[in-house]
């Protein structure tokens, strides 16, 4: 946290609106875990005696269910460490850099990266930070599609699931950040996929929009183990886990000898003290399957082969990206919060800044 | 099941003693879920009418964990079909040829295949009979360590773990058919080895006879995650499981990142109505876990490869192997129930004949 540096009149202040973490989280996250504040100032340049650092003004924020795991006391469900009470919440997102020391960065460069939840970022450790480079299509991508969520999507499908033409695939959250990109690669792959989410509205988007071929409203169906059947009458060969609980058991019923589950994610799970007990895992010696998490963070090495796929597909139309843009830092608390009801359709972005 | 052949005067029948299942079974298996009898006879000749059928002498029968699962009305927790009430129970075992119109058997042949509970068997569909070439190992080797167990420790530990020099290994019911042999893989690839078991005999014996590096009695422990933290301070990277429910979920506390579960068995949940409940799978995730089901079945293309490798070293007295056996089948039933109680030391054998 930036304080006014004393003795330095020349240096120019701003007020920096930020969004604090409040204190630790149990069960659902409120808004009122975090606060939004303009109490801190900022100077707007950096002095030349430190390597290494770069100033950033926050153009586009993340908001992304892993960060449930950021707002517990230990590190337990997650896997990096707890947000700090009092400082910002910190995430991916996309800025423009005002100033650098860092080798690798320049005054006027756009990155996408970890920064904090506020107008302005002083980064210490820009190691994260990756310089943008194809400004052609919607910088809020690289939140996105072109972030986290696409690789997430890529690796955990491409490389985890290993489709095969044919393979029938389930995908849950399908309209989410990662799975709405998950059901459209599935298709890509001449696969036949189904996805669930949790409205008409979200449903009709996965039919109509990404070209799933079939899609359900989880929360209209009494029984998911028959929902699972109405749609994958001869079972499931891979599934695209992103909520975990009772969509697990029911999967687990229905899927084929030699199925793939890739854990990407367990929404469901996220806010509760104890999580659900998963009671049909005896199924994965009858069926022989393979059920592996994993996480963006190994896959980084694929981030120019995913670009390299990604990137003609958006510019040729041939692969849609959903974003819900919520304007103004001010409105980021409740965009985090919203993601555990489902109230955000597709990917929830927060724009601090359009440039 | 032979009846008397009616105006075959010259056929000469003897009573053949049979285990018959009676009916399924709900919860543990009792020793009154099968009778013996020897109400009915067999001839101990073939009509050379019909191709494909072979008369068994019945020497060793194997006592298997997923033979629980046969018990059962439907299919579900098994994958092979149900016992059929009044019939002899039916699995693995070692027999002598006494008549063959198979093309690749003949009178004084050895195998081992599935056979059935009782003297005498009259084997209609001989596909599964393999013809024993090996013998001057233990004949009885072949219900285990040459036979399915041996197969289901080989495949599971090499093709699944993919174990390398330095990692860490934890095997649930260690001193089983399985695990005793999992356990000296685990030390042959230079990992580190602990395995439990239910009673200070059995874990004596991992410890002293199989060279286990650690051994514990579950029974014992108040609490699973702690007694794994005691024997693995820097976590597992590889659980060989056999056993289920809490164990599972404790062992998941303790896994390293990138570990990997070969999931072979979950003995403690067979006999439930309704399995217990995973809680811990989101750490899959976290620590981007490989859990993966496996049935033997899809490996028995590997045995001339595991036959290459494990004669020598029994032969040259590196590998052990230790039998629970029973004379007689009138012992078969406790037998075969004694598995869910932990009360086998080793694989568990039952003797028909000695040759």
């Amino acid at each position: 946290m930036s304080k006014v540096p004393e003795g330095s009149p020349e240096v120019v202040l701003v007020r920096n609106k930020q969004v604090l973490f409040k204190d630790y989280v149990n069960g659902y996250p409120k808004e009122s875990d975090m606060v939004v504040t303009s109490d801190f100032t900022i100077p707007l340049e950096l002095s030349n005696n430190e390597d290494g650092l770069v100033l950033l003004k926050n153009l586009y924020l993340s908001c992304d269910p892993y960060m449930r795991g950021r707002m517990n006391k230990t590190s337990k469900g997650s896997y990096t460490s707890s947000f700090t009470p009092g400082l910002p919440i910190s995430g991916y997102g996309v800025a423009k850099v005002l100033a650098s020391t860092h080798l690798e960065l320049s005054k006027g460069d756009l990155i996408s990266g970890i920064t904090n939840w506020e107008e302005y970022s002083l980064i210490k450790n820009p190691e994260s930070l990756i310089k943008i480079n194809d400004t052609d299509v919607p910088l809020s991508y690289y939140t996105g599609i072109l972030g986290m969520a696409g690789l997430t999507a890529f690796a955990g499908f491409y490389e985890i699931c290993l489709p095969k033409k044919g393979d029938t695939v389930f995908v849950s959250a399908a309209s989410g950040a990662v799975g709405q990109l998950v059901g459209q690669f599935a298709k890509l792959s001449g696969c036949y996929v189904v996805g669930s989410a949790g409205s008409k509205e979200k449903v009709d988007l996965l039919k109509n929009n990404f070209g799933f071929d079939m899609a359900f409203n989880y929360k209209e169906e009494q029984d998911l183990n028959i929902a699972l059947k109405r749609y994958f009458p001869d079972g499931i060969d891979i599934y695209f886990e992103n909520v975990g609980g009772k969509m697990l058991d029911a999967v687990l019923c229905n899927m084929r000898v030699h199925g793939r589950i890739a854990v990407c994610g367990m929404i469901s799970q996220y806010n509760l003290n104890q999580p659900e007990g998963i009671n049909n895992l005896m199924l994965l010696i009858l069926k022989r399957i393979r059920m592996e998490g994993f996480l963006v963070t190994d896959y980084h090495h694929l981030y120019p082969k995913f670009f390299e796929m990604i990137l003609p597909l958006i510019r040729e139309g041939k692969i849609k990206y959903v974003e819900d843009i919520v304007e103004g830092l001010e409105n980021a608390p409740a965009a985090l919060v919203g993601l555990f009801s489902g109230k955000n359709v597709g990917k929830q972005v927060v724009v601090v800044a359009h440039e």
